[in-house]
């Protein structure tokens, strides 16, 4: 490798942008290599002949005619739908996998606003109530809780990582059965998607981590959302086309499950018309579930290990 | 032990009252044990005279004279407050040891609340606004984050290993030096209570599971809270006794720290008054912070392994 092309901008989320320590980290981990940054797609484009390796947030198939050089890309991402080859290319591309940590605070978080009754105590504190009985009626707890990740991946797996000190037991819900990961107990399990229907019932909390694509599309269904019992909650990190939105709003008006920390969208932004804005008992976050000042830092820490390992 | 005699009943709290399937679980336990349940002091009291054991939220010394074949006290409590004994007693008083967890789950979810944004997030979903860029300016993440938690205790001990695998460096504070936790890293350190002041300029996040009593009045002081970095926040799940409510309010008011959580305080009920119930980056719970519906069954669950043991 002689030159390496960095790419990595993002104009809403300042943590997203490459600083000039992670240029320098590049620099000393590989003496030898001269490192680009680009802070332009048209920069990119016109250095991109030069590049042996290209760290960037997207790639477009038609720019492989002007790289010759190029032996890999990397990006933060973990999804893969930025990154567009054609679908025989042998280019290898390495994704991010260091977003489970970060996921995994914020769906526990997540859980532990709901659990906690957080919501509920900052609104009678503002009234100056000191509500033991009201808040105590409301307040759960996670020992003891079921919890069934649907896809139990790379992140699905951290998530249930950090859960399990807390007392839950694990359901994980693959496409392709796995051994159990070290840390699953004997009442935890690794189950084949098939068995939903069965699982559901058993569910207090439902995560989703699903990637996007046409294998996950509408996977949860109205039925489904139908089977859990009314004091689950849901939680997705995934994509937003796991389920129909409009069986999601439905499920959650007629109180078939009791809330929902959603944090990715079918239609990203989320529109000004989706009646999911205005349900009660849901906790919106703009797809930042793996948001940190940390990101970038975690990415640049992996990938060195990657390229030289 | 031939006589049982159990008074747990709490006018405010559900989950604090002795339910039938506890006694039925200790009479199952102990079959030759005639178990005796009082839901009112004057029975508790009235009965007093043939208890071998009691199980009681507080206790009083004059009771003593009362009860010439007591041989021993458990209560669910985790404080020595309300179980009051003269100073010579030699009667065996079981503490609760179970409220770790729920603590844990209260504690942790406190600072995901802040370091997610929960808040704002909620705030910018009743605009309907897709918040990218604002949100993720306050998104914080416990990775790397360095938290000291002052009360090394049971609590304190169990807090810290349910924070570890999120990659937080911990510094356990305590009046009198022990072995580091199992769990505890290279990193992790054990110091003594005399060290706060150079433990406090790097604390990301302080937990505070102080015991009541006069040891601990107005431990951290006005001075403490001017050495917390600007963004640190403070999380009291001990007694609200360890430091003046007016030093905690001037360093709330003025940005000498970011937050807290309050779950307890030095005159509980918190009075109308206080100023704290407005302090806006403060997330204030009733003294409820072990607050769970399983919190009996772990209690029993525990006593039965105690007295069996």
């Amino acid at each position: 490798m002689k030159t390496l092309l960095t790419y990595l901008t993002h104009p809403h989320v300042e943590a997203w942008n490459l600083q000039n320590r992670h240029i320098e980290q590049l620099s000393a981990q590989f003496p030898g290599v001269r490192v680009l940054n680009c802070l332009h797609s048209k920069d990119f484009l016109d250095q991109l002949s030069q590049a042996d390796g290209a760290i960037v947030w997207y790639f477009k198939r038609e720019w492989l005619d002007r790289a010759p050089h190029l032996q890999w890309i990397a990006t933060p991402a973990a999804g893969r739908d930025w990154i567009d080859l054609p679908p025989d290319s042998q280019l290898p591309v390495h994704f991010g996998g260091f977003h489970g940590m970060m996921m995994a605070e914020s769906v526990l978080g997540a859980m532990l606003y709901f659990c906690k009754a957080f919501e509920a105590s900052r609104a009678l504190q503002k009234q100056k109530k000191w509500a033991r009985i009201k808040l105590s009626q409301q307040i759960t707890s996670l020992y003891g809780a079921r919890v069934t990740i649907l896809g139990l991946g790379r992140i699905g797996q951290t998530i249930g990582r950090v859960l399990k000190p807390f007392g839950c037991t694990l359901t994980g819900v693959r496409s392709r059965l796995m051994e159990a990961p070290d840390y699953f107990a004997e009442d935890d399990r690794v189950v084949t998607v098939d068995r939903l229907p069965e699982v559901l019932p058993e569910t207090d909390h439902l995560v989703l981590v699903l990637p996007g694509g046409t294998k996950t599309d509408s996977l949860v269904t109205a039925d489904h959302f139908r089977l859990l019992p009314k004091h689950c909650r849901l939680y997705n990190v995934g994509r937003g086309n796991a389920y129909r939105e409009s069986d999601l709003v439905q499920a959650l008006a007629t109180g078939q499950i009791a809330g929902a920390y959603l944090d990715v969208f079918d239609t990203e932004p989320l529109p000004e018309s989706s009646p999911l804005w205005e349900c009660g008992n849901v906790l919106i976050q703009p797809h930042l579930s793996a948001a940190s000042p940390q990101y970038l830092d975690l990415f640049i820490e992996e990938l060195i290990g990657k390229l030289k390992g």
